[in-house]
């Protein structure tokens, strides 16, 4: 993603109390983690034994829709309100670590579930290098 | 939105454990909000003014792409995750709210800014009732 | 869909050269369409022959994923491109049609299918109807 | 998108009847032009003359919603059609180009509007490229 980085570097606003490093490596782990979970929705959806892997399509569906909400929201710096986007990003790293360890239980037999699962935990930890800076154990 | 209702309601898995009236109400004011918060960002971009409204139409479209996302996963039975929802849904309920407030600022002179802080407000009160249901308030 | 419909009467633009009735009933089931597309594979995904629903949960997805960015596209009033909005509605209709027939196919056996299959009808004809207004007919 | 890649490669149905370089190509352009496009108008919202950016920020946000769908569909192997996914790759292609050309507009101008036109012209041309392979010029 790295016309998205020069994108946030020309931006008007520039990132204000954001760690852009920490910004532009979480945006690319939710959008590679995006991807590889609509991937892997339906390349389950496609094995031979698809009743072993219902929980793991629901998983990989909601990983990436809330990955890619999540990367919208990151993605603007017009305006940012703090609290709610440590909020957000809280919740997902929450789901890659459901959906990781889900895809985890099947990444011995299916190939496409190692690599999805290795990305939700990327995405996992980038959400939590990024919530820090965020400040998002701010109390609710 | 009775076609989803009905949707629901014929599902295999059934909604175990989830208060069924406050999972359609949600959805519904889930889909309506999503709506009127593209239609409001887009409305604020017409505007004269449109330099007074950069924080409304930036929260208008995060709070239609987390509602798009948290509709999505609430739409799924299969295989819930009651703790992850109960978050999703917190979260939902804040962006609404925030959103929710900036769009109340402006609605004595914009009557699409009233009209979208109803269904943000609508949406919230939706999300908060569905919530308690859903035993967000567990520890993390 | 009362509240979007409110929206898009109080916008700043108003809907110059665009037939509201029509856009008002697209948007309505391109909304019904997306929500009950998502449901429909999830409720396919917990069948106990999910085996024999692989196409309609892969088509339920694709539809799902075409309305809501469509919707989103013919929500916004402010600078229209009346040939793109043609060509994207044209291409709605066309999944929404390839859609209905698959959920058709089980709609003896699974009422959500059933259900699916007439929203997904209900949508492609209200593209139809919008389209003819947008004169998407015009040469590419 | 090395990931993707490594997804789509380990597919149990693998990619029958579809240049695997193309659409992996296309992937990575549709990835990369929706994150710009999201970034692009909200660049253009934090600019000063923001009014002079109407036209700009709604295609962006068009271009970032089409791109998101089309990316999802392309995404799916699991028993494709071939004529729906030629159709929605050609309309891509013309909602990057209309984009790519008012950004282009504001190039001279606006750091971020030159770079999220060159990955628009970048996407459109993935997208001719893989729609060649889809046999997109069949009759409608």
């Amino acid at each position: 993603m790295r016309a998205l980085q020069d994108m946030l570097r020309t931006h008007p606003r520039g990132a204000s109390g954001i760690d852009m490093q920490a910004l532009n490596n979480c945006l690319a782990a939710c959008h590679e983690c995006e991807a590889t979970c609509t991937s892997c929705a339906d390349a389950c959806l496609s094995e031979r034994q698809v009743e072993m892997l219902r929980r793991c399509i629901r998983l990989n569906l909601d990983c990436a829709d809330i990955c890619a909400a999540t990367g919208k929201v990151l993605t603007r710096l017009t305006e940012p309100d703090g609290g709610f986007l440590g909020e957000q990003v809280h919740v997902m790293a929450a789901i890659c670590r459901i959906c990781a360890e889900e895809c985890e239980r099947h990444a011995g037999e299916h190939e496409h579930c190692r690599i999805c699962a290795e990305t939700c935990r990327r995405c996992e930890q980038a959400c939590q290098r990024l919530a820090q800076g965020l400040h998002a154990g701010s109390p609710r």
